[in-house]
This record gives C-alpha cells, sequence and structure tokens, in this order.
C-alpha cells in the first residue's frame, strides 16, 4: 500500500518502517522473548528455558503475509505467531509450554503498539524541534518588518512579520511539550494476562511486568490498562493538537503564497511542487501536505474517544480499532512535521512584496507591542525546551 | 502493511488488492491509455499516436515502489508517471507530447479512485446481499418465537425472536439501497484538465470525457467535480451509514452471545474466535470486526465533510487527503461485510435459552403486532431488491 | 440560551422556535391528542375518551421550564407530561387509563421530532433553493468574464467567472436534492410500543400508526424504527452535505474578498460585517457563519453514526444522544442557508479588479470549454428541479 | 432551550446557568469594566474615567434577547454591548471614547468563554473527586469478592469484583490530573486587541492584560492568542478524554445491571429511572446519560481541532465555532459527571448473583494478583492527589 501511505496523503518512510509488518513481526517476537527472560528474573522460569524461547523466537523465520493472513482469520496475531513458536520448539516441552504462558494477545498488541509509538515519537518530536529552530530565526529576522495584519481574512492593522511566525512557532512549540508528557504517561508495558490480573504467573507478574518495561524501554504500568484507554487516547489527542498547530501554520503559508499577496514562498526543490499540466507552477507542497493531514486527524481522534467506553475486562470492537488508528495518527504527524520541517528553514520571505501590501493598505505604521510579544514568545520557548 | 490492514481492523484481501500499489498503477497507465484513445475518437489526436501511447501504457514496467517514493516527492503521482511513458516514447514526439496533454493529477486520481470504487462498491453491495438473504431466513425461521424484548438493556416485554432479526436486515437493506443510490450519482470520470475547463483538448473535452466514461465502465459527469466533492462525500456517508447498521447487528449479536443470556452464537470455525490465552473460548469475532468498523467510520466520515470547504478550481488539503479516507471506508465496510456475511447465515439460535429466558423474566405471552411487522419488514425489503 | 444558539454560532430565529421547549411541548401533546384520535379511528377507543383526551391536550397549561426539570430528572419527557395530563382527567378513569397507552417515551420523542425536522428541511430546502436561484443569475451574468483560475492556491489558468459560481450552485442543488430524498425516506411517525412490537393497541398499532402519520403530516412506517437508525442518520448525513457544498461557496467568497484579491464582496448592510475595533471594515459575514458551520457539523454527523450500533430492541445512550445533534444540525443549517441566500443575490462583483488580475496573470485568454460547462451545469440544474 | 439542554441530553442547572444569556452578558460588562479598571491601573486611562465606565457596565440594564438579535446580526457581541455603554456614557466623551478601546470582539469573547470555563472546570472536577472517592470506597469493599471476568463479552477467568471498579475510578482519576493540568495552561486572559498586537493600550498592553488576568482570577497570556488554539483544543480534549472515561464505567453498569448478569443495580429514586410504559422496570438512567454523552463528545473534540488551522491573526470561522462547541462539551461534561457522581456512592451490588455467575462459569477461584493490583491503583490515586 506503498501509494495510498506515501502519496494519499504523505508519510516518510521511517514511519512506514515502524508501522509496517517487518517491525510488528520483530516486535512481537521481542514480546515473547522478553516475557520468558522477565518470568526467569523474576524466578518462575528456569534461566535455560526462557533462553531456548528467546533463541526461537531470535532465530523464527515467518512469512509476515501467511502470519497476516492466519491472523486475519484467527482474530489476533498472537495466535498463529505462537503456535509458529511452540511449532519450533516442538520435543522441548517445558519451552512449548511457558511460550506466551501469563500473557494474552491483547498484551502482546499493546506492548508492540507502545514500543513503536516510542520510536514515531521520538521522530515527531525531533521534527517538531527542528520546526521551532527554524521559525525561532526566522521569527528573530523578521521582528521589526510591519506588514499587513489581517483579520477575517481582510487587511486590519498592521504587525511585525514576524509576530504571526512567533505565533507559529509558539503553538508548535507547546504542542511539542503535550506531546512529551502525554507520551510519558502513556508509553508504559501491557501486561495483565486474560483479564487484567496477572493471572498465571506465579504470583510475581508485577515484576515480571517491571523487567519487561525495562528490557523494551518502556515506563512501568500502574496496572493493566486493557480496558482503560485514557493514556493511549492522551496521546492521539496530542498528536491531533500537534497537526493542528501544524496545519495552522500550513494555512497561513498558503495563504501568504498567494499571487497578489506574495509575502512568502516555499523554497524551491527540484522535482516537487510541480503541476503535472502548469510546468511552471510553484505549488506550496509542504502546505499542502500539512493541511491534508489537519483534515483528516480530527476523525481520527474522534474514532480513538468513540471506543473508550470498553466492555469489562477486555472489549470488543474498540481495542481493536486503536490500534490502526494511532498508527496513522502518528503516520499523519511524521508526514505534515516532515514536510513543514524540509521547508521552514527555507522559506523564501519576499520582503518588498511585504512592504508593497502595507503600502496598499494605507494601515500606517504602528506595530503596537508586536516587538515586545515576539520576544516574550521567544523567551518562553526557550525556557519550555 | 499487511498487518496493519488484515489485522487491526480486518479486511478482505479483495479490497487490499482494489486499492493496492499494484492496482493503483494499472488504473492510472489505463487512464492514460484511455485518455489517448478518447482523443483519437473525439478527433483531436491521430490513431496512431494513440495507439503507440496507449501500447507503451501497456507494456510499461514500472518499479511502483519507486515510483511512489518519486510520487511522494512530486506530491502527485501524474508527475513521475508521466515522465516514464514519456521517456518510453522518446524518439516519438507527437506521442511524447500528446501524453497526458489536456488532463491534471486529480484528473487522474480522481478517476483511477472512482474506477477502484466502483469493484469495490460491488463488492460491498453483493456481501449487503448475502447479509440481507440469510437474514431473511433466519427471521422467518423465528418469526414466532417468543423471546426477551430488552430496552435500556433491561427485560422489558416479548418480542418475536425474528423481530430483533427483521430490523437488522431492515436496516442493511436500506443502507444497501442508499449505497446503490449514491455509487450511481458519484461513479463518475473526472476530466477537466487544469482548472475544470476542459482546456487543451480543442473543444472537444465533452466528447473526450464520454467516451472516457465508457471505456471505464464509468458515468459521464455534467461537468468536471475537483473542488466540489458531493458526490464522494454522498459515498462516504453511505458507507458509513451501512457500517452503522452492520454495527447495530454486530452489537446485538455480541450481547445476545453473553454467558447469562445465551441466546445466539457465533458459528464455529477452525482456528477462529478462540483466544490466544483460553483454548475454549469462542469469542464473537465477526461482531467484533463488525463494531471495530463501526468505531472507526465515523471519524473517516467526517474527515470527508471536513474536507469539502475545498479552494478555488482545486484546493490545497481537501482533495489530497480524500482518498486514503474513502479507500479505507471501503476497506472497513469491506471487511465488517464479509465478516457479517460469513456468519449471518449460519448463526446458531438457542431455543432453549431463549425460552429459558422468557420464563425467568415472567413477562408473559403477549407478541403483540411482532409476527405481522416480520411480514411487513420481509415484504418491503423483497420489493426494494 | 440565545447567545449561544444566536451567535456561537449563528442560527435563525425560525429554527430556534422549531426546535424550542414551546414548540417541542406543543408537539408532545399534539402527539397524545392525535394518538388517542387514532385510536379512536381504528376502533380501539371509544370517540368520546378520545376526544375528552384530545381537549386535556389542547387546553393543558403547563409550565415548560418546570416540566423540563421533572423530564431530566425522569430521564424522559414523557413520564411527567404524561402525570399531568393523567391529573388533568382525573376522575375520568377510560381516559385516565388510555392517555399514552400502547405508546413509549421513544414514540413520542422520535415522532416530535420528526415533526420538527419536516418543518426544520422545508425551511433549509427553501433557502438552499433561493441560493441556487441566485447563482444561476450570476453565473449566466458572468458566463463569458475570463478570471484567473486557481489551484492549490495559485494562479493556474483562465476560466469563466462564472464557473466557479455554476459549480456553487451544482453541489448546492445537488445536496438540496439529497436532502429532499432523505427526508422521504426519515420522515416517518414512530409508533412502537414499549419494544417494537405496537403491543397493547388491540392489534391495531398499523391502523393507528398510519391515522397518525397522516394527521401529523409524516409518513408511514413500515416498521418501527427505535434502534434501526439509519434514516435519522441519512437526514444527518445530508445536512452535513449540504452544509460542506454552502462551505465550499463560502470558502471562495472568503478568497475572493480578500485585499490583493478583491473580485468579489458580500454586499453591504447596515450594522453587520463590521468591526468591534475597525469601523470601516467590511468583513465578509456570511461567509464567516457559512465556514463556521462547516466546521461543526462533521462531528455532529460523525456522533450521529457512532450512535448506530443501539442495544436491542431500544438502546442505551445512542438515540437520547441523537436528538440534540440532529437538532443542532438543522440550526447550524438553517443558519448558513439564511446567511449565504441573504448575500447570494446581492454579490458584488468587481470586474475591474477580475480583470487587473487576468492581466497581473499573464495567463492568456483561453477558456476551454468553460462557457459550455456552465451551461451544461444549468441545464442539468434546471431538469433536476 | 431547556428540554433540548436538560432532557437531550441531559446537562445540569449549575452549567446551564454558566453558559447561559444571564452569565455571558454580566461577564462580558465585568470584561468591560476591568479592562477599563486596567487601563487606569497601567496609567493610560484616568482613574476617574475608568470609574465612571465600570460604573455604567454595573448599572447597565440590557434586555439579552434584544442584545442577542443584534449580535446575530452584527456577527460579534461586542459591537451592540459596546453601542449600549456608548449611549449609557453619552455626553461623557472620554469615557465613550474609551470604552473597548484596545480591545476586540474576541478578546472580549475568548476571556468570556475562559471565565465560564473556569466556573464549569471547577464543577467538573469536584464530581469527578466525588465518584473517585465513592469508587475508592467500593474497590475497597469488594477487593477480595471473586467474580466473573469478561473479555470480547464472554466469560474469562475470575477477578475480585473491585478490581473492575479501581479501574473505572484510576481512568476517572488520570482524567482529572489531565483536565486539571489542560486547565492550568488554557484558562488565561485574551487581551490583543484587533491583530494580536495590544495595540492602542499605550504600549502598557502587557500590563493591561496582566491587571485583567488577576481581576478576573485567569492566567496570564504570554502572547495574545487569537489564531493558535491549542489551548482551548487541550481543554477540549481532556474533557472528551474525561467523558470517554465515564462512558467506561457506564458502559459497565449497563452491562452488569442485565437481567441473567445481575450484578450490580443503579440506586433507586422516586420518579427515576422508571419507564413511561413500563412502571416496574428499573433503568440505568445515570449509565444512559454517561453513555449518551460518550456518544456526543469526540465528534465535538473532533470540530474543535478541524477548527485549529485558522488564518492570520484573526481567523473566519474557527474561532466564532469554538465557544458554542466548548460551552456543549462542559454541558456535557457536567451532566455526565453529575449523573455518575449520584449513582456512584449508592451502586447496589448483588454479591449473591456474583457468587452464582462465578459458580454458573466453572471458572475456579484464583484471582491472580488482582487484589494486589486493586491496591496499587489505590495507592497511586492518592498519591496523585
Amino acid at each position: 500500500m506503498t501509494f495510498m501511505l506515501r502519496c494519499r496523503p504523505a508519510t516518510t518512510p521511517a514511519m512506514i518502517e515502524i508501522f509496517g509488518d517487518e517491525a510488528t513481526l520483530r516486535l512481537a517476537l521481542r514480546f515473547q522473548a522478553e516475557l520468558a527472560r522477565a518470568k526467569a528474573a523474576a524466578g518462575v522460569l528456569p534461566h535455560a528455558v526462557a533462553a531456548r524461547i528467546a533463541m526461537a523466537c531470535d532465530t523464527a523465520e515467518i512469512d509476515a503475509a501467511q502470519l497476516a493472513e492466519e491472523a486475519a482469520h484467527a482474530g489476533t496475531l498472537a495466535i498463529p505467531l505462537v503456535a509458529r513458536l511452540r511449532a519450533a520448539l516442538a520435543g522441548d516441552p517445558a519451552a512449548t509450554e511457558a511460550v506466551h504462558q501469563g500473557a494474552t494477545s491483547q498484551d502482546l498488541s499493546d506492548t508492540v503498539l507502545m514500543c513503536q509509538a516510542q520510536c514515531a515519537v521520538e521522530i515527531v518530536v525531533d521534527d517538531l524541534g527542528r520546526i521551532v529552530k527554524a521559525l525561532t530565526l526566522l521569527a528573530e529576522r523578521h521582528a521589526q518588518t510591519p506588514a499587513v495584519g489581517r483579520t477575517l481574512m481582510q487587511d486590519a492593522l498592521l504587525i511585525p512579520f514576524g509576530l504571526r511566525i512567533a505565533q507559529w512557532l509558539y503553538g508548535i512549540e507547546r504542542a511539542l511539550r503535550r506531546l512529551e508528557h502525554e507520551a510519558a504517561t502513556a508509553l508504559v508495558v501491557q501486561v495483565g494476562g486474560p483479564v487484567g490480573t496477572r493471572g498465571g504467573l506465579a504470583g510475581k507478574g508485577g515484576e515480571v511486568s517491571a523487567h519487561m518495561a525495562k528490557a523494551l524501554g518502556l515506563g512501568v504500568a500502574v496496572a493493566p490498562w486493557h480496558a482503560m484507554r485514557d493514556g493511549t487516547a492522551g496521546l492521539a489527542t496530542a498528536l491531533g493538537i500537534a497537526i493542528g498547530a501544524l496545519g495552522k501554520m500550513a494555512r497561513d503559508v498558503a495563504l501568504l503564497a498567494q499571487n497578489g499577496i506574495g509575502e512568502l514562498r516555499e523554497p524551491y526543490s527540484a522535482g516537487r511542487g510541480g503541476s503535472s499540466a502548469m510546468a511552471d507552477k510553484r505549488n506550496p507542497t509542504g502546505a499542502q501536505i500539512g493541511l491534508s493531514a489537519a483534515v483528516r486527524a480530527p476523525g481520527l481522534v474522534s474514532a480513538i474517544l468513540s471506543g473508550m467506553p470498553q466492555e469489562a475486562e477486555r472489549g470488543i470492537g474498540g481495542w481493536q480499532a486503536e490500534a490502526a488508528i494511532l498508527a496513522e495518527l502518528f503516520m499523519l504527524a511524521g508526514g505534515a512535521t516532515a514536510a513543514l520541517a524540509a521547508i521552514s528553514g527555507e522559506l523564501e520571505v519576499d520582503e518588498v512584496a511585504i512592504a508593497n501590501n502595507v503600502t496598499r493598505s494605507g494601515l500606517g505604521n504602528d506595530l503596537g507591542e508586536g516587538v515586545a510579544i515576539i520576544a516574550a514568545i521567544l523567551a518562553d520557548a526557550r525556557e519550555g525546551r
């Protein structure tokens, strides 16, 4: 589905890799290996048995496409995966029995998802940081440039050109902080067993969970969270808000790049932003990707929230829907941040057009406290990092 | 992304194929071939040139993954695709110049999407029809069976067991009719050129469009519809309502299958509905897939609607978001209809449990006009087909 | 909540009246009166008793605010309403017993809502028709005026100025047809009794339902539809699409009214579109109302769809949420159509600015088949009526 | 619109009051009074003039309904309100000129909204706290009671009955913390003037803003936030997640109250939870209100996110939509928290039914580490407060 993902709309190869089949399979096997090791560390499985299970996970040769087919039939990835591992361990009854024991399908799928989310958060945070940095320079450079301020899409009063840019960076900076905050809460391991009691782990489930969290680089969960999804919902909303803040910047870039306004252009990149029919056109492709993501993200966030009232210990429908939605939000966020990071350092500001628009507007030359407000935003953003 | 698509949540191999890279690429080439032929038929391109273009499309060997990468950079699939065709036709200036001429990227992407939608609609309609047929039999079989009717999830008064099933089929039947109705409106060709004036086609754009529609099995568009997306929105909402109607059935199946109620079970299928941790459990997997789709679809529909206020002749962000969303709605609809079609003919009704629940409820034996209402629904549904 | 409804964002007094307390109460009483009369017509209640109930409904003096309070406590409007009617009929045991008998709370609330929806549809359809008519004239007037066509918010190629307007009207016209189509399906009476079997009506429930439909000017329902909400969902999506089509027009009006473009202005209306701080500013207030509605409607549609998987005979949460959402969609649609109807006949087209923009763009003078496409749209829209 | 708000679905009188006309008008006048006083405190307006303006605000007699009508026409509340104040101050040119000077309509509407939000947050936080406290007791009381755990709505393994309750409280507790966190960020004053430069305040805009924040009990904003709405979006998503967490509890209450399961009942309250047709029925009305809110909230959150990409200094459509949506989210949250707070302390647990269901299930007696997990949740929740 490369076209679908790369072009309609764009995400990055890195995001596709993180949420792709190979990575999912690799992480699923790693879950089983770390589960075995954690049980050994907690004293509920002989180390030698754990080592044999981990070895089977490391050396498993599994056809992802066929496994996916079986998983689709079974209704969960864990069932055919565990069957393969057991087959690989045939003749080793202790290991065969111990594979997956104490865990449930959702333990595997949630933990895998959180590992993927962690990689994805890192990338998004990095790119948001790059955007903030680039916009800081741009806001400083144009902190004193009089420009037309617009309200309800009509000329209104003057602003320093850098103020609009400072507003972008400020929204994006706060979105970045929120994403880090929510990630710190949400990115925890899931080890709860079939009904969230950590049964089948000889009373050492808490320890097993803690060991796995450490091994996988995730946080420790106070309790299993199979049916209480406020953590993933928090992550989803933080992504939604980040995409919205990027969409604000994208909207303004598209508005400023219009013929007749012309205050800003996206940088030229060979082969990009062209038109299949009009060779000389220079489309604001970065803005398009940002706006497209901003159209898609809100509905995905609402789907995550709609799924929250899950049934009893592990629900039907809600959490099964969640993984794909969260992956999609990350892919959109990754695509939008990458696209805007790519242009934010190279935005071409046309000072002549800005000045001409000021003249045309007849709006005088009062910038109010715009310059001081830019400074306040930049200071706060610096402090926030 | 097979896991993602097949398991989180489920769709069918047929839907993945329809919206996959290979089909997209094949249809994109077919668009170019039919465009050339249509121009020839309309007398604006020599037949021989058209034939050479069509031949180049037929014989093109294109690496889908690399093309996707270039398309992602360019911001549109048409740009690198046309470049390949032109390269393949190098030395044939008439053909090189004529490729894609008169069309715009969005003509290609919208037309390809509508071709994919048409195949997908056919499958969904077929499966909905299968469900309606199966539920008709089931409703008839249990048209006189007294059962507990429930409101606000509490026992209320008796109904004939078949009435609930007739309600499912009636909602699904009407959703099917709406989908066919909206598809008839929406599934039209897009040939408008860069700004929707059908320029560059020597005044024969209407004819070219009509020829292409016929060749591709799509309807003729009264006018280009690059920025007025009520048609695709209508299709999306019809899918959303169909998924909602299936979700109603799925919700009831899950409720009826509960221990302590036990009036209905999904059929047993080896390797399906099991639990990775509890081997004897029989999960209502069909219901899960239906409910999961019902969680996801509403947000996708809202994204389509959010994208409607598109800018000028061809907008920025809105339509670019639409293709992926519509594809996803079809995949969800395909997955949900297939899952419920698979169980609807084999639902295991437990008449003893139904009777026991009636007894426990102490609700007497008055079925009101339930039997007549079932008959009225079945008659109307028959007529509707 | 007048500020809330009138200003944030705007709806019309007519819509507020339709969905207001007084109308709701009046219709609820009318439901009870018509139910009694219908039962008499069907021979299951003496005409004299029905007349006394109807009289009690006509003469009831009920404090809407206090009733609302009791209804909020009871969880349904029917309970305190019926209690008042019974109190008013005290001493008339036949009438007291017969009030509401055979109906359930949801029969009342759904039927009232459909009566309100019918009035609201009429207004929205009228206003949409007015917009279509006004835009037809405008499209004809500017059918040959060369203007800049824009894609991805960049100058692209020329179009006849009337083409963009024709596209608006075409989308709005089709949205109007869809709304009429969905209304014809959805606007039916609800008479099903507690579990949708029309119990308690001596086997004459079908007749009672038909009589009530006729009396209330609603369609006859094939069957009760307490838990199968595809009809109301169809109505909601049709409103959502209409608002989206209006939003497309609004977006373009706002873009064209920008300083530096200046091709179109909203008409001047004393006291409207001003700014509290900048007295000379002329804000595109009609466009603002349209765009604001287009921001709000998609989420409301998704909520309606999310509520579709309702439980058993009458669900918990889903249908209770629906009435407020549907009312809100109608209020938004009413506000947006009224706002755009008010400006569509008086839009000020600046031909000089249009010509200047053409000159600045250097895009030549080829309008392609734009003029013919306008004609085709207008012809199709005429035929559609 | 009392019926609409109180019954379809329920909110509380307190929430209606907070967001009602009278409170809105009172806060709008207070904004003007505090603006005048803050300008005086910052030395840009004589104290005497400020006092006369404040007096005019205090003594203004304004017909809310008529003002709303004019505001709807003007497109903003500020325009007619300021006109009234100026009329009241006629003959006092210094005061007349100073009224509203330095502010813009959106300063007023955003600040009023944040004042309302602050009152509303307080109520929601209190009620969430009451729920957490009540559920803590309930979880402790049933911490050792073996009960059937259910997954995919099928009996699975045993849990301590208190574990499910502890999960509810834990999700609600975390939602409460998130709401407080987001409120601390979002609840800031808006004083930016027409284009967010704090022009017209003689360079003392920062000071004026700080004085107003203090007087109104709001936080100080680093910068005006007219077009960067991550703060309000954060508040909206926190409400959405809280409603989702309540919805989870509501779903489980409804499931447990089913006949055939019967482990839990909502407390009896005279006149509540009845049925208009079935006098003995006891509907889970609290759960219904919670579930109904959970159906509505996600779409409202998505609308807030959709509105984020606002245009330039103050946009068109996005922020105008926001106030009503946020008010509605608060009303839903207020209704759901109040409904669940009312039942959470009085939930009737049926230990006999729980035990019978355990016996019927044949699931043995292993509670895993369920008891310890309850203790861990309660400890963490205590610490979190």
